[in-house]
């Protein structure tokens, strides 16, 4: 939506206006049911004022190509004008509900959309500030970067092979010894989910998992129709496990390593009684590790694959939370039969992941610019850890509780009071602060927020907090 | 697979081999069912004769590790072993029967698999040769890249402003006009297809398509429950359509411009015929036109999506036929509502498609590396048409039938007898020579194969063609 009226033209500006709309909508760019932006909005983009617009749209109305629905905004409308010049358009909109796989939540679609927004202050995003990540010298990398001609083909089914030798060399230092074979390069861990949930498991089968957990944010198990159930880490976990299972197909999903939304880190004893009873049940475990990095203090937390003998952890790990986002690359550590079947998924799905993202990764991973980097990034986010904890000791302590972050983005806020629903985040949002709320990872949470203090400026992350405390009083 | 056994080393060689297996299964790598390469193939990755192999094999299976099953190889069994060590592994195999997407036939798993050996001829690959990918000046054009920090976080859900701004352009060139909000940028076309399939249509939906078609090959739709119908483009086409659809929801997928596998070209005719039929019937289009920068002589093919004033035509592009498939950069152009619903899946599917690759694509579209490199690459494609052309002349005409390429990648070969099997494409693999046969577009078609003139190399090309001459005789 770039254009703008022409303030040259010999049409009048509410007639361009009118024209375009009409475009929009003739070439079908606006299907019947297409919601319009505010006036005050259109007003903004075309820097016009409301009441011009307000004028177009009146006309519009006449003519039947809009209609105002009290309350909910102007249509797209379904009206003789399409039959007179024998228009017939795909009803897009009744396709698109009867399709397979869900939309994602509408708090969720919003966060998605006003994350890109500049004036929004971030407090909820799981992402690095732009400035931690290293542009930079990612740019200087790119510099030094030679290609070969094979390397910018289609891939191998499994990914870039100098890539796969180098993990192998980098998952060693997280104590999982592996070979090329039983790696898969993904575009990130959330492709890694959506394979795993097409590629290894059959309908209605059951994923285990945290409460909150990130999944509930995302849906790539419930889309493809499986039932997820939470559990607690507790001594009853063994027997929830297998009465909840019964004889069907089962699946633990876990991020044990700073857990996503609540940060928390599992103690060793935990890591042990999962793996053990799942590898007892045979119940699959997907550890999730992609925040391991970013412990701030050396801590026990080895990855369950690393005391994996039976071949039962399906490993994930990516650099979008320590190197970017942008690049987007994962990876998957599992048996060989599981590899070569997520491979063959990824060639049908999108022929393997971007070559010169791969090359990147390989070149930081290998020489030893990744392992500098994240040393400086923890300290950085350390940094910004305390500053956070220390508005909220002075400001949130009599609202809310937290616990003092062990690494990552996240401090799980948790207020007393059960204000966290969905108007409250509107009301932020009204006040240009976007956050995370409880209830995305968990429906029935309205206590508490998934604060990062990784994406936002300092001076951004001070304004949000106090945002939110005019927001709660 | 790139273990060697060691030399130096105090262990006989055997036992090397024995240790390295038994971990393997023991770490789970190698699950239960595991399919070991033969012997032959074990024998030269380590560089030991097959008798050492057999050594080793012996006392596997003699431990109950291993098994043989006449005539079909040597597996990993589920033997007392792991019982004896109170070891459960997940069965794997079981889970991937189960589960909701099809696997690729075996002939496409063995194309992956063999495409990416150094030794092979591929006939049939639809990619360019490395020797015709501009691969020294996409590198230098890394050089001259710079990014901006938010180009590597996230992405927007509908891909980059900046590529999406670039494409609007670009896509004039086409005849199309259109609008940044009416663009997602996805990971190649393969993955805008995906998308279609869950996010636009509901299981058991109508999938019409030319007959052979190149999505028998891939099946996005197929995984997702739908049912593929093949049309002929004939004066019945409106009365086949109006048939078949009755009161299911349907789209109608074509490549009307070098279609892929048989490279033909569609009249405007057929064109108009089919969009003013689709739109009568409200039967949405997905147009694939990845090709049409690769016809050799300008000519009337102007993009359905041209003369499409009612938003009924998906509109899908990609550079991976032109620029480079690794950078898996392609593009979708829909009316408004529809993009908006597929960028929410790829949020969930994969958050984005990688930014140094939209980076780049967008610096070549814009600043006309891309355009020059087109009309290079265009001659370089008519040399090696003609080429193989004229050993087709020579060599083949007594046994099969062809048309003169109009440009793209390929050849429909028609041989007078149908001799194009599975036993004939794995002869001519054993003589390191890869095919595309017919029945992987049309799985009762054992007359056409599928010649790529873009892949091998002049000298391969004139080799694969006569291992083509000697199987047939």
């Amino acid at each position: 939506m770039d254009w703008k009226p022409d303030r040259q033209s010999h049409l009048t500006i509410h007639v361009q206006i009118i024209e375009w709309m009409k475009t929009r909508i003739e070439r079908g760019d606006w299907t019947v049911g297409t919601k319009l932006p505010t006036q005050r909005k259109l007003a903004a983009q075309f820097e016009v004022n409301r009441s011009t617009i307000n004028l177009a749209l009146d006309e519009l109305k006449a003519d039947g190509l809009l209609e105002s629905k009290v309350g909910s905004g102007t249509f797209v409308a379904n009206n003789s004008w399409n039959i007179l010049l024998n228009k017939s358009q795909p009803n897009w909109q009744q396709h698109i509900e009867a399709s397979i796989h869900k939309p994602n939540y509408h708090t969720i679609q919003l966060i998605n959309e006003f994350e890109q927004k500049d004036h929004i202050i971030r407090l909820g995003t799981g992402e690095l500030s732009p400035e931690l990540l290293p542009t930079k010298k990612i740019e200087r990398s790119l510099k030094s970067l030679s290609l070969e001609s094979r390397a910018i083909g289609y891939s191998e089914p499994q990914g870039s092979k100098k890539l796969r030798s180098v993990l192998c060399e980098y998952l060693k230092k997280r104590g999982i010894d592996t070979a090329q074979e039983n790696i898969l390069i993904v575009s990130g861990a959330l492709q890694a989910l959506q394979l795993i949930a097409i590629g290894l498991l059959e309908e209605g089968a059951i994923i285990f998992q945290d409460n909150p957990s990130y999944l509930n944010s995302i849906h790539p198990f419930q889309s493809a129709g499986m039932r997820m159930i939470p559990v607690q880490r507790d001594g009853n976990l063994p027997d929830t496990l297998r009465i909840a299972k019964r004889k069907k197909q089962s699946l633990f999903y876990c991020v044990p390593t700073l857990q996503n939304p609540t940060g928390c880190n599992w103690t060793i004893g935990e890591r042990q009684t999962l793996y053990h009873t799942c590898k007892q049940l045979q119940i699959p475990i997907i550890e999730d590790d992609v925040y391991h990095e970013l412990l701030f203090e050396p801590s026990s937390s080895p990855a369950l694959k690393s005391f994996d003998q039976s071949g039962q952890v399906l490993y994930v790990g990516s650099v979008s939370k320590t190197l970017s986002p942008g690049l987007r690359i994962g990876w998957v550590v599992a048996p060989q039969s599981v590899i070569q079947r997520l491979a063959d998924i990824k060639m049908q799905t999108d022929y393997g992941s971007s070559a010169v993202s791969q090359e990147i990764v390989a070149q930081w991973l290998s020489s030893g610019l990744y392992e500098s980097h994240i040393l400086q990034l923890r300290e950085q986010l350390k940094l910004r850890a305390t500053f956070v904890e220390n508005i909220l000791e002075e400001q949130f302590k009599h609202i809310a509780t937290w616990k003092k972050s062990e690494g990552g983005f996240y401090i799980w806020l948790r207020f007393k009071e059960p204000i966290v629903n969905k108007a409250f985040f509107l009301n932020l949002l009204k006040k240009n602060v976007l956050i995370n709320p409880g209830y995305i990872y968990d429906t029935s949470d309205l206590h508490h927020i998934r604060l990062s203090y990784a994406y936002a400026s300092l001076e951004e992350l001070t304004v949000g907090l106090n945002s939110l405390i005019e927001v709660i009083s």
